[in-house]
Formats: C-alpha cells, sequence, structure tokens
C-alpha cells in the first residue's frame, strides 16, 4: 500500500483543511465546506469573495470574514500557537491583502505572527528603524511589488530563513509582477526562497512548515 | 550607528566565508582568499575552474577540490555538524553538479546532509521506494531540470520545507531552465520556496538558515 | 484534380461536423448549423455559449446542451462504439470544463471514455491507487493546469500514447497556461504529445485518429 | 509494492534501452552501455558525437554509427518489423539531422519506416506529388523548421495521427525554434501532437506506442 | 525650408484623410472630421464604433458605414480605379474583420480590389481549386490568424509582392498573434512583407503604394 | 495536374536559382551548386564562408565572391537591368552586410539599385540631406538595427513601397534585434512591409517582385 | 540614526506630497490626504478618477482637477518657477494623457515647463519646424507610444538631457508599450534616460531633479 | 538648410569625438581614428579589444588604454573639469567593467567623477556608511547587476538626479541583464532614468549632458 510519508500534520489537532475559491462556483464551494464540516479540523478558505462569506456563514456560522485577503475561517478547535514567530514585511499600502493572505494562513495554521508593514525602499529608514523587529523572529516573509527591492534589503540583513512573495502591484514594464519575482529570483542577497506571484498563501505554509520544524525541535529537543 | 542585525552567525565558530569564482580573474580570486586567510573563518569557493584551485593550493595546502561542483573547500576549524537532517534529492544524472553544489555548500555551512539522486519522475518507483529517506529528513531540497516535475511530486508527499532548485538541464522549449523554474513556482503542492536556475548554493544557504534555527531551538528549548 | 488523401472518415457515418463557436455571432452560427442540418451527419459545437444552445435547439430540437465545456451535441445517426478506449485525467476541479470538452469530443467521435479525474501531484496517492484504469486504455488524455506535473507523472507510468493538455488554470508566474505547457513539452517521461492550452477538443482529436486507427487494425486485422 | 503499469514493453524481446548522451563524459557513457550490455535488449545512443562511437565500438563491435542523427545503435537482438507505417516528413535539408533522429529511433524500436523528404512549403507541389505516402502510412511524423507551416498543411490532408516536431532551423525570429513550436501548437488542422523543439526520438517513441498499439490491435484482434 | 518628398498623393484629387478612432473621444473624433470636411479630400475612419458613425452621419450624410471592419467613409470625390489588382486572401471566418479593413482600405485609396476567403489550410484544397484568382492579381494581401500557415502556402504558389497580416483570431500558446506574426516572419517562402497583427490597414497600404507605383508606370510608360 | 502559379520569373532568362549555405555542409553546397550548373540560370548563394567559394571557384570560375555580405554570384546571362530603381538605405557601418545582401541579391534580380548609407537618426541631418535619393526610387529598403527607428522617419518621409530589415545589430534589451523588429511593425508611418531580423535577402527579394510588376507594366502598359 | 541624506526639498516650501491612487479606496484616499492636510505642503494626486476629485473637493475645496491626466492638485502655498525650463514633447493625441501628466507633476514641483504636442514621426516636418523650441529648453521629456522612435530623433538633434516616457499606445506586437519602450532603451542617439511605460509623473519627478539642480546652480553660482 | 540645434558642445574645445568598436574591424577603426586625428578634439574609444590600443598606439602614441572597461583615450586638448561632481556607485566587483566605462567616458566628457564601488544590497551597511558621498554630488550613475536592487535603495535615499545602469552580472532567471532593468524601470522611488544593460558610456553620457548644464548655468548665472 501507499501512504502519505510524514504525520506531523496530523498529530496537530486543528490544522486546517483548505479551499482555493477562485473559479470554483459558490454551490461547489458550498458542498466541498459541507463534507469538511463532518470532520474536527478547522476550515480556511481562501480569495473567496464576501458572497460566499454569506453563504457559507449559514451553514457554519463561527465562520469569520477577513475583508483585505478575502478569506474564511472556521475554527472548531484551538491550536496552541508556536513560541517561535512568523514575520510578515511589506513593502507599500497595495501589498496589503497578499501581506495579509500570508498572516491569516500563518496564523490558521498554528504560528504567532508579527507585521512590519509599510517599509518599501522608497522610505528606507522606516526599515531601518524596526530592525529590533526583523531580530526577534524566526522566519520572515517579505512581501512586495513594482522592483520587489525589499526582499533583497532585508535579505542582507539577517541570517534567517527568507520567504519573498512578488505580488503583481505595479504596471508597465512591471508585466503583472514579474519584476518582483525576477529580482527576487535572482536577488545577491542568498537565503531566499521564492513562491508564485501574489501567493501570501504558499508563502506563510512554506514559513509554517519550517516554523512547526522548530517548533518541534523545541518540544522534543 | 548600523550594525548587522542577528548574530547568530558570528556565534558558530568555522562558519565559512564564501567566493563566487564566475567572472573574476585568478589573480582577483587569490588576492580575496589571501585577504581571508587572515581570519580563521573556513573558506568555500563556488564555480572555481580547476586551474582556480591548482593556485589556490599553493598558499592554502588544506584545500580541498570537488569535481563536479567545482568547489574549493579550506576547512581551518571543524564545525559541529548539526543533528536534524537536509535531503538533497535530484531527478538524472545531468543535474548532479547542481546536487552536489548544494550538498558541498551545506555540509560546509555545518548541517548533516543525505543524498537520494537519480529519482526522476521518468522512474517514479524509486523515488517512492525511498519514502523512508523523505521521512528522516528535516529538510528536503529537490534538484531538477527538463520540466521539474520532480519537485511538485516531492512537495505533495511531504509537510516540511522544500527548497526547489531549477537546473539549466535541458534544450529546445527548456529556454534554459525556465520550463523547470515555472513549474517550481506553479506547483500545486503547497510549502515550496524556489531559487535561482543552477543556484544549487543558494538552497543549501537556505536549508541552512532553516535548520540550524531546528538546531538552535532544540539546543536552546 | 486534387481530393482529400484519406477517407477513413467518410466511411463512418455519423463522423460529426464541428462548429467552434468562440467569435461567431449567434446568427452566424445558426446559418452554419442550417447549412449542415441538410446533410445526415452528426453535429458538435464547441465553445458555445448556452443563449446559443437555445437558438439552436429552435432549428434542431434533439440537440444536447453539455454546460461545463460549452459544448452542443446534434446527433442524427449513432455511431458504433470502439471497443478500445481513451482514458481522460484531469488534475484538479478547475480542469474539468476543458477535461469534460475532451470526453464529450471523443465520444461525439465514435469512442469509448472513461474518466479519472482530481488525481493531481499534490494528492498523487489517489492517482497510485487507480494504475488498473491507466491499464484498461488505449490511449490517455491527461488534463492539468498550474504547472501541470501529472503528465510527467502519467508519462513515467504507461508506455501508451499520451496527450497532453495543458490548461489555463493558475495565476501569476502561470502566464495563462505557459508553465504547464512547458511542462508537457520538455517532460523527461518519453511519448508525450502536446497541445495548445485548453484544447480539449484538439487532445480528443487526436486520441480519436490514433484510436480509430487501433479498431481499424483490430477490425480488419 | 508498485510496479509498472503496462508491459507490452516487456513482452517484445530486443526493445531497446536507451541513453541520451549530451552532457555526459565518454566514462560515464562508456560504464552505461557496459551495464546495459550484460541485458540482452538492443541498445539506442542519441546525441552521440563520434568519439563517442569510437570508444564504444571498443566494448561493443556490433555498434552502428549514424552520422546525421549522431546515434548509435546496437542490435543485440532483431526485432519483428510492424506491419503498420510510420511515415517521416520533412520540410528542408537542415531539417534532416533531427528527421533521421526519429527515423533510426522509431526503427529501433520495431517499426517499419518511410522517408518523405524536402516537401516543405516553399515547394508545396513535391508534397502534393506524393499524396500516395501519405495514404500509405498509420501515423506521420512532420519535422519542420523556420514557420513550421508543414505540418499544418499535412495535418489538413489527412485524418490520421500526425505527431509534429519543430526544429531550431532559422534565425532571427525563429528564437530557437520557438516560431515552428508556435505554428504546431496554433495548427487549425485538428489531430497534432506537438513534441520538443528538435526532439525526432521523443516523436518517434510516441509515434511507436501509438504504431505497436495499432499493431496489437491487429495481431489480437 | 523642409519639404514632403513625394507627391505623387496629392496629384491624384480624392485620397482621402485617415483617422484612427481608437482611444479618441466622440467629440475628438466629430472635430478632426469637422476640419477635414473644409477640405475637398475623402474621408476614412477606421476603428470606429457605430456611435460614432451615427455622430459623423449628421455632418457628413454621405457617410457609409461597413460594420464587419469598423470602418467609416465619407467619399466626396471619385477616385479612377486602377487596373491592376489587389487581392485579399483571408483563413477563415473570424478572420474577417481584418480582411474587410483591409478591402475598404484599398478600395479607398483607389485601387482594384479582389476577395478569395476562407481558404485556410485545414481546407487547403479550396485555396488549390482557386490558383486563377492568386495569378489575376498584381498584389496579395493574406491575412490569417491561428498558425498564419496561409501566407506561407501563397508564398510559395507565387512570385509576387505578398503583404502578411497576422490576426489575433486564436487562444492559449497564440499569445494574441504572436504565432502567426512569427510564422509570416520566418516564412520559408520568399518576398513575404510582413505588418503589425490585425494591422489590415496597413497592409491595404502598402498594397496601395505598391499598387499605385504599378499604376504610375503603365500609365508614364 | 499541379503547376507553379504564375511565370513571370521563367520570362526572364537568367534568374537565379538561390542556396542558402549556412547549416550545410562544404560537400552539400557543391553538390547542388553542380547541379543547377546544368541549366542556363544564373546563381545566388548567401551566407557563405570564404572557403565555400574558394571550393566553388574551382567547378565555376565565373564565380564572384562579396565579402561583407558573404555572397557569390555566378553570372551566366547577364539580365536586361530595370528602369525603376531600388533604393537600400542604412543606419550604421555594422549594418552594412545585411544592406549589401539586400543590394547583391536585388542586383542578381535584375534590378536597378542605389545605396544611401549611414543616415541614421543619430545624425538625422544626412538622411535631409539626400531627399532627392528617396524621390528618385521606386521602391526603399531601409536597413536599421539598435532601436531602428530609421525605417519609421523614411516611412514618414515618402509615400512608397518601404520593406524593412531589422537587423540584429546592439546589445542587452535589443534581445538580438527583436526591439529593432518591434520598432518596425509598431510604426506609426503607414505602408511599411517588414521582414526578418537581418534578412537582406528576403527584403530584396520582396522589392524585386514589386520592382518587376512595375517594370512589366511599363513595358507592357 | 538614520537622515534623508539630501534635503533640499524641505528647503523649498511648497514642494508637494504626492499619492498614487491607482489600487487605492476612496476612504483610503481621504484619509491619507485628511492627514497630509495637517501640513503646509501642496498635494498632488495622480491616477485619480473624477469621483476621488468629488470627495476631495469637500474637504480641500481649492483641489483642483486635470481630466485628461486624472491628476488633483491642491495648493497651499505657491512655488517660485524656476528660470529653467522643461519642454514636453509627444507624439500623436493618445498619449496626451501621459504628457499632461508629466507637465502638471512637473509644474507641481515648481518647474517652468513647455508643450510641444503632436510632432511625431509619421510628421516630422512638424518636428523640424519647431526646433527652437528644443534650443529654449533646459530638460526635454519626450513621450511617444507605437514604435517611439519619436525619442530617438529628438536625442540625435539635441546636447541635453532627454527623458524619454513609453506610453502603452499601441496594439498587436506593441505588447502594451514594450515596442516604444525597446526603442527607447537602444536609442542609437546617446543621452537618453527611460522611465516606466505610461510613467509621465516619474519623467516629470527626473526631470525636475535636473532642473532643479541647474536652478540651484544659477542661485548659488 | 537644416542645421544641429544645440551648439553648446561646440563651445568645449577638446570634447571628444566617439568610436563604437564593437563589430568593427581593426582596419576599420584605424581609418576612422586616423580621419579623426585631423581635428582637434579628443578621441574615445570604447569596447576596444587590447590588439586595438596596441595598433592605434603607431598612429597616436598619447593614447592611453584603460584595461578594465577596454576603453582608448587620446586628448589632444585638456577639457576644464566641472565644478559639480558626478558619483558612480556600483554593487559587486563584477560590474566593475561597466562603472568604469561610465567613470571613463564621464572624465573624458569634462566630468568631476567620483567613485563609490561594492556597496550592493547584500552587504548594504557599507552604503549606509558613505551617505556623505551621496550627499556631495550633484548627479548619480548607479550601476548593478543581478537583481539591481542597488538603484531603489539610492533613489529613496536621494533627490537628485539618478543614472541607473543594469549589468549582464548573473544566471538563470536574470536572462542577461532583463532582471536588473526591470528592477531599475519599476523602481518604487521615483527619479530614475535607466539605460540599456551595460551601458555605461550611455549613463555618462546623459550624467554629462545634467552636468554640463549645471555648470553653465552656475558660470552664466
Ligand atoms: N475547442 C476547439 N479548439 C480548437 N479548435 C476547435 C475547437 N472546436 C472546434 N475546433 C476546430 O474548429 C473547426 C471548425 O472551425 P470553424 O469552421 O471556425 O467553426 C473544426 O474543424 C475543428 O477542427
Ligand atoms: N534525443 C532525445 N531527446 C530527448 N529525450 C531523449 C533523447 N534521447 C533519449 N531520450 C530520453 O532520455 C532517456 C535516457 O536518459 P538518460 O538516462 O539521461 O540517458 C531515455 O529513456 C529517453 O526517454
Ligand atoms: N503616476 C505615477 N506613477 C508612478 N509612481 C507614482 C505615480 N504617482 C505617484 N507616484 C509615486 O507614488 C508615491 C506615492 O505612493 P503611495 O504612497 O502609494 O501613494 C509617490 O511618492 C510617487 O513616488
Ligand atoms: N559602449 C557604448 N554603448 C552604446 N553606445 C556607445 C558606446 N560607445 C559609443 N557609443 C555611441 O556610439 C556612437 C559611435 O558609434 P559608431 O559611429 O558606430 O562608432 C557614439 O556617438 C556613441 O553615441
Ligand atoms: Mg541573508
Ligand atoms: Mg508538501
Ligand atoms: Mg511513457
Ligand atoms: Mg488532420
Ligand atoms: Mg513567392
Ligand atoms: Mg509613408
Ligand atoms: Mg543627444
Ligand atoms: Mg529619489
Amino acid at each position: 500500500g501507499f501512504a502519505k510519508v510524514d504525520n506531523h500534520r496530523s498529530l496537530r489537532n486543528g490544522f486546517p483543511e483548505v479551499i482555493y475559491c477562485e473559479g470554483k462556483s459558490l454551490a461547489e464551494i458550498e458542498a466541498i465546506v459541507k463534507e469538511m464540516l463532518k470532520h474536527e479540523n478547522n476550515i480556511l478558505a481562501s480569495r473567496a469573495e464576501k458572497e460566499v462569506y454569506q453563504q457559507i456563514k449559514k451553514i457554519a456560522p463561527e465562520a469569520v470574514y477577513y475583508e483585505r485577503p478575502k478569506m474564511i475561517f472556521i475554527e472548531k478547535r484551538k491550536l496552541k500557537k508556536t513560541k517561535s514567530k512568523i514575520l510578515v514585511v511589506s513593502g507599500g499600502t497595495s501589498d496589503m491583502p497578499v501581506a495579509e493572505e500570508a498572516v491569516i494562513t500563518a496564523e490558521a495554521l498554528g504560528n504567532s505572527v508579527e507585521r512590519l508593514y509599510d517599509v518599501g525602499v522608497a522610505g528606507i529608514h522606516r526599515l531601518l528603524g524596526n530592525l529590533d523587529k526583523l531580530d526577534d523572529a524566526e522566519v520572515i516573509i517579505t512581501v512586495a511589488g513594482m522592483e520587489g527591492a525589499l526582499a533583497s534589503v532585508i535579505g542582507g540583513l539577517v541570517d534567517k530563513p527568507v520567504i519573498a512573495v512578488p505580488t503583481s502591484v505595479g504596471y508597465g514594464a512591471n508585466f503583472g509582477g514579474l519584476s518582483a519575482l525576477l529580482t527576487m529570483l535572482n536577488s545577491c542577497a542568498s537565503g531566499i526562497g521564492v513562491v508564485n506571484i501574489d501567493n501570501g498563501f504558499g508563502a506563510a505554509y512554506l514559513a509554517s512548515t519550517i516554523n512547526l520544524q522548530i517548533e518541534k525541535a523545541r518540544e522534543e529537543g
């Protein structure tokens, strides 16, 4: 027989099941959530329009909606928060939906999360005034659009895992986020792992697998 | 004043200084190594042709050369190996130089490293016959060229940090590694962090920052 | 004079005429169908909005509409189904419209068709649990978006003709299906023929020319 | 346990093992061939420079070298040729290495193969004067560089499986074969399966899986 | 002083002034037309929505609207038609708006124009059945989308000036007309001049400069 | 039966046969030329290295070599030169090989040809000081690399057929001639037909079909 | 501590604060403006729809709206205009929104600005008839879409700083402004600095930093 | 008649004539230099291999060769240095040839130039420790490869003209400098003018036109 390799996940009760709503009809989403509600796991829905939330609320009244990142969270069991921390850093106001997608996802996966927003290179002194926040975290997610230089600057400042999320914020030669994506892949600061454009969810998921490994090591010695 | 944020690195004696040799003259490399030899750090040189090694050996007889990944390592102090492990998985024979760049780098940074080679999707049963190796590691680096599907398959099998390195192996519509790069960025398996094409060094560096956080947590509780 | 080379098609009564509706007005489509109805061939319309169906139904009451793939089928003569089978495999829910376009087309061309859906690499055990289905078919169509790794995995498992359809499902560095397309073209598993992004019709058409050759050989010895 | 799904291949004694030589050292290739020679399968090496052949000949005197496609074939057991035929059609003289890679591969896999060369659209009357050849084959491989229109013309003339191989022949806005590749993917003639640029091997492999299915049906009824 | 080089244009009374309407407001277009109406030249407006026509008709009741190519023509003086002919050939129904833009433009510039539509390579016998039309014209414009192979086929059949217009008709790897554009630029048939995607106007303009040179030579000897 | 449509070509004795030498071996070229020498046509070889010329000279002593455009011309019958003229305009010194390829080709096809070189936009006064040359020609070929603006400037100055050849001269964001190619396709000056990057031959061939039509009209009235 | 390096800006009272409105909600913009209104700086909002203006007017009645470039300017202190001048040159009518964004921005930053519009290469005599305007300015901004050749022509005519703004005006192979962008980057006229597609604001900002340096030198000697 | 618009250049005796050597033969370069030596201007040759220098030295013994940027300078008249300064900032060692091309060019054009090298974002404290150098210059040129973030960081620190030169330093997803180019075009720091990849000459030329305007204003008041 064939079996899922690692089962650290199943050891942590409450670990959410996830629905990516884009491209699914209201009826499809409702059916999937109904199925999921039969188990005792938490449920996280991403890229969900408000109408989706309104429908889901009827069958899961404890559902909470996060407007900016368009996420729904149904918490059926509280997860113990990790001791180590994920810091989400973002460049500008327009990057916030993606940054918040990362924050909500990371929290739903049981991580302690901090925010450091609006510290893009156009106002680099704001970043340099918050070095202690970089110092305090175990894993850093940097979210940046336009040219995405923020990821490089942070990668140059710390020696910790940095997960970089390019956003599609920008226009013209930005080519829908390509510019920030290439910046992050070519960064002369070592130690940066890149995810897809606007993929706050994926960044948080990766950061969480890292953070849970750290947590497990702390707990198990 | 301004200071490097975290100093976990300096706490670990023997942590290497790194030279990227591509595009530097023999004389330049020699000068840099001479300067570095004044400190007691280990030295790691990447993308170094054999001639470079022969020259460096004259001023640092303890230098070791790794042919496949074209790396030189000068070990002046032994680093304690980590308890947790980085596993480097690769698709085919041609991906080996990049995979070995990752292995040598990770080891030079003090990590315990395992290899699982030649398990690309064209012979997927070889991968499925080695699930215990995936199970044993704390961090996984997957190295794959052509279409890079290996990263997706592994990402779907485990819930640990997966660092994916696309290689430039392939031809035609491969566009110098673009195909594998896009595969890894768009993977439907969550939790994959991508580095630049052929960047085995960067993948190992990121894996190492993750592994050292794990190690630190284990040691400090 | 000049003549269509092979006439296997005309030998099979009921072989449909095809209309590609995208970019044609309702009036144009109606006119074409009216013209076609004068012959005794079946009629298959692809990329047809519901309004098109409602209009066509008035002049061809036997018309059937398939919502997901947006296809209309007018069956004026029943085709004998082939003994050998085409299997349509798909990755995720969002790939279903394209997968169904392949299924309906293949059936309209007289083929026996099986489905194996939702077996993408993020849940690869589901695929591995259905190896008998791969074993049973003569030709396989794999439909996958995002990074399209499913085609590679299947190509590595079987030694039969595999037709791969990249879908435009995904976002960011997916570039409208380019990522899955490149994956399929660069697959390290040999024996994969690729069609245009979202072209379920073309994949089924090719699979059908293969299957009909097999059928003909079986019948004619 | 896990097993290769279909075993039609192993049923046919003499079916070759394949080595892709590009990027492998002489020593590596020699070692692989030595290993392969222990079994009784035929051996096919692609993208092999003449030096490789000269070395291999020493350990396998029956090895034959094909200059144009740079292939080595070691035939240890004769395969029965198929009754049905694969036709390889090519545009111009410069496409011949790729066309011959397809021919030699298809023959090594046990297929009966015909050639129809130099019938590109710049001299379309030559193609139109050979319609019987198109008529006679069960599967067609079309090899074309520059704008690759040949594939479309052939796809429009027949209702059989057409495998299209774009070549990198051309310059300027050809972008290394991209032009022919896009032509083949976007062909308005249905029923064309496309492989990677210059991938004569892959086209023949796919054509062979088709042809062997036809053959099996003929034999098994 | 500086002067327009050649004045063949001004010698031909009635030669139109041209407005490209896309991206201009109704008010702007109206103002420009009013200004133009002060002279005795014909006026041709391209990419004009029906609303534009309805507005222009109020100030120029002789204005005629062509629905498919969205063009308005105001003929204030009749141009003598050329003796030599421009033939506009197109692939499929969806290419007709672009083909008609070429036809109307060429006629407005005083040329005799013939049409040969729906002769794409998927039904190449229709083209081969109309070789006399190719023979009769002095200049040929070929309009084709998808893979654009029609231009190559025609270029291979004749030794006259062929102007090729790629259209944006298609989807997926068509990339908005790029596929047809590259086909036409890389055609192995010599003697093809290419214009921008969907630029029926430009093709006709170029064809007209050619045809008028021919006409002038005929008249002036 | 099927026949080449127009036979204006065969009417003009001496019209050359053409060999494109790139990618052909010395032996192949020699064989082709030998075959051609059996007929009484002129022979034009493009992209021919000096070694090719030295070999050809042995079998055709009347062969002439043009170093810059790397062309060989074997004139067996003198063509009467056209009365109307083709003008070849080029931007900079580095564009000369391509410009000369156009000149030699056009002359070999029987056209009267003029040159106007080194008049790129960086020294636009040189172009403006030669307006009479533009005035004198019937057809203009403009050859330009880097950003290719020269084609637009000329297109804006004249109302004659302008054939534009982008060259690969440049570096960086030039992308091997893409920049000049796009400039020419998007020119706001109407009436420009574009050929492939560095394709001086194709431009001359097209210009010649135009010029021969003009000539024919002049002669036949 | 860390401080903004140069403070020429703060020396000039009235220098505006800037809001980029695209992607911000009405509420967010209002909040930012309210905050800004507490200081005595001028306020400039770019990419602002009319609704934004109507809302802002309620809290800042002195706000002025510029329709074409969609900009709002709130002038709380008059800036002394510079003696030296910025000239904004544009190609066609459709480039005007971008050109006006540059004009309004430059004026809001305290510069004397001149306009020279509709002088694209299709009507190059209009540019050549206005050479005195080019002569009079200290800095030139050229705004051009389609192939963007205007920037090259101007760069070839003057020896002053030229800032080039490619616009997204065009279609087909224009690829959203890429064509004009590449033209400007590859211009054979030296001394051209390029900004992002449609970035009139950025061009004016750069021109203004240049002009203010000139002004400062004039005043301070 | 037509005349070069501004003649500030000719007012400054000694202003060099420039030769771009790439793609020119030794003989051609020698001929051009001989011609130039007849005037009393300085001569600057870029992209000149050492052999070129050795040849030129014979006819102009005062010629000086700069190895890194491969430039030759023949100074026949000393230019008065400007009072205001151009600062050239670069990221890493590999960017030095381009940075030095900018320095030598700027000096040859009569500017006072300062260097600030090796201050890339991977060691951002080195940049922050040299803010006074940024403060001291009137115009800044930033040269950076890989992801090019340095330009953004500097653009965020100063309010002066910043000219950004992307270099082709990097590999993989760097695509020959595209990554740094896009970064600089999309920078969220306003006031950056971008030149072509590796175009140190062009950046210096633009910086010089700016600096000379400043100088002129200082002198003329
Ligand atoms: N979904 C589809 N994608 C691509 N081609 C199609 C599709 N549906 C139909 N076709 C092709 O379009 C042709 C009909 O096109 P038309 O004559 O434009 O309606 C058929 O012969 C098919 O080859
Ligand atoms: N010319 C070729 N192009 C692409 N794939 C090939 C080619 N020749 C052989 N192969 C594939 O490469 C595999 C062998 O790869 P390797 O194990 O690296 O030698 C074979 O199983 C084939 O599937
Ligand atoms: N049209 C524009 N294009 C690019 N950048 C702009 C534009 N308008 C304003 N900006 C920049 O955007 C910054 C304000 O951005 P934000 O804080 O997001 O409103 C300003 O400091 C400018 O540098
Ligand atoms: N490194 C360089 N990159 C780009 N353009 C250059 C460079 N060096 C010189 N140039 C330009 O090339 C022109 C000389 O070109 P040419 O006449 O071909 O030698 C000069 O006027 C400069 O504008
Ligand atoms: Mg770091
Ligand atoms: Mg996983
Ligand atoms: Mg297979
Ligand atoms: Mg067909
Ligand atoms: Mg022709
Ligand atoms: Mg013109
Ligand atoms: Mg200039
Ligand atoms: Mg700034």
